[in-house]
């Protein structure tokens, strides 16, 4: 009995130390820029894998700029990242992309968007992109976004861009991760300005407004304007940005106002509320973990048949 | 030491045995119609006093009907329930009306909201009238509004009313809550129909037009029960029902439709999802005790400090 347990147990500590070795090489071929040991970890961390915990508490995250690309749904959000990529990688820049795709809830399809829309930069060594599907129907993003995010901080990269549809939760969620969010319009959502929830004047950093050659640019952007000096905080007023990015046209406009922005003393002040919604939404997920509406459901109909039934007593069963 | 220990344990279990007893005793005058004992109940539950999971799982709940009334400020929500109230007492029935009150979040303010609002009712010993005080600043029912109805619902009422302001989250929380729906829009409310969240017309189980001797009620009424056509389901087709809550016009219909919605086969497949929801809530909020956003913060603002710093080392810390 002795000499078994202790069998098992030395079999056991050779296996964690195996995935500690693993996941130790993992993170120094990440750090190093290896894009394939990359892919490997965010696979890891996505679909907590054993050793995805000891991953991310090994790396060492940079301080990375995270910027947001959030924006309704038409608005050319893809086309002004790739206008965005075409001019980081001119300056020798690397960035990673996350693009959080609510169409495609499953990986293939994720991946298929992938191609299409940065089909430009997908076999560009300094771009890496990834795709990862929604939470749920409203949008809203990954469980793991937090997570995938860190280890992209942790390889070479000096940008690193989440790009959301702005609909549902996703684009308030955005703003709780990303250091700079930048919300995307169009000349044709001028009429909806005034209608437009009071949550994205809150969100922006930086406002785009694209494809500025169409008829009421102008004025959207003056109406933005605005509506934005009212919000003056933390010494910072958010910028509108005209592009039209099919032409790269107010690109380094752009670059230009997210550098400062995150230099400036709002991104400062900001730092420890980002930190501070990243260790709330992740110890939520961890409590929140096995608590879903059909299991209980399942679990309810059949508990319910029981004469001596009791609500308080049966949910007990889903407080761990 | 041995006896040492052993006395602490019987006195410890003597007190459980008193706090148990006491709590058995509290039950059943619940069960009997005991007002006050109900009032020491609720207060109990309310802040988790020591006893109050004992008392949820001995009280036995009806099957008393649960009616949510939300809309918006100024639609006459609390004159409608009052007149609700008159047409119950009338028929020899009991009531029990919990309001959530999102302009005073301290339980005197609520309390005096109530002696406001309510009067006419205030003294009648076959209506018990409790303010809650709201979860947050967005709205939101209070975080014990299912401990709450629980206990209302081991006592002799024939009803149970939840008025919510229809505003932020509230509106939406009341339909996982109560067994029927009431939405109460007034005339003035007639152009922001085609506005309204959709949110409003899924939780709606009924709809009621007050202050209908205004201009624009027909209009209003028509406009509702076209958009309502599109959204039959499981047989229940949602009523618009005008009233003049001043005058009782209407609430003898409004009764009926209640009465109508409780027996009918939508209500019947409703229950366990409503069922499932208190589950999932009740599971939620014990895992969620104690995560603030502003204790991570403050501990946050020493942790960063050390050099060694890592967010899912930290995160431990807040998985329990």
């Amino acid at each position: 009995m002795q000499s078994d347990s202790f069998l098992v147990s030395l079999l056991r500590d050779k296996a964690m130390k195996k995935i500690s070795d693993d996941i130790t090489t993992l993170a120094d071929l990440i750090k190093k820029g290896d894009r394939k040991a990359l892919a490997r970890a965010i696979t890891l961390v996505e679909n907590e894998y054993v050793g995805s915990d000891i991953l991310l508490k090994i790396i060492q995250q940079k301080d990375t700029p995270v910027i947001g690309f959030t924006g309704p749904p038409g608005a050319g959000k893809s086309t002004l990242i790739n206008a965005f990529l075409r001019h980081i990688l001119l300056m020798k820049k690397k960035a990673a992309v996350i693009a959080v795709d609510p169409t495609s809830p499953f990986n293939y399809g994720s991946l298929l968007a992938d191609r299409i829309r940065m089909s430009e930069h997908f076999n560009n060594e300094n771009i890496f992109i990834r795709s990862v599907a929604t939470r749920g129907s409203l949008g809203g993003l990954s469980e793991k976004i937090i997570e995938i995010t860190d280890v992209l901080r942790a390889a070479d990269f000096d940008f690193i861009i989440i790009e959301t549809v702005g609909v549902g939760q996703s684009e308030v969620e955005i703003a709780g991760l990303a250091d700079t969010t930048i919300v995307i319009v169009v000349p044709e959502s001028g009429d909806d300005i005034q209608a437009m929830k009071s949550g994205i004047m809150e969100i922006a950093d930086i406002f785009v407004v694209n494809k500025s050659d169409r008829e009421g640019a102008s004025s959207l952007v003056n109406n933005l304007k605005k509506m934005l000096m009212q919000k003056h905080e933390s010494g910072w007023s958010v910028p509108v940005i005209s592009t039209i990015a099919t032409s790269d046209e107010g690109i380094d406009e752009l670059l230009e106002k997210i550098i400062l922005h995150r230099n400036s003393n709002a991104f400062n002040e900001k730092k420890i509320l980002l930190l501070t919604e990243k260790v709330y939404q992740l110890a939520r997920n961890y409590r929140m973990r096995g608590l879903k509406r059909e299991d209980i459901k399942k679990r309810l109909e059949i508990a319910k048949q029981e004469p001596s039934f009791n609500l308080y007593r049966f949910v007990d069963d889903f407080k761990n």
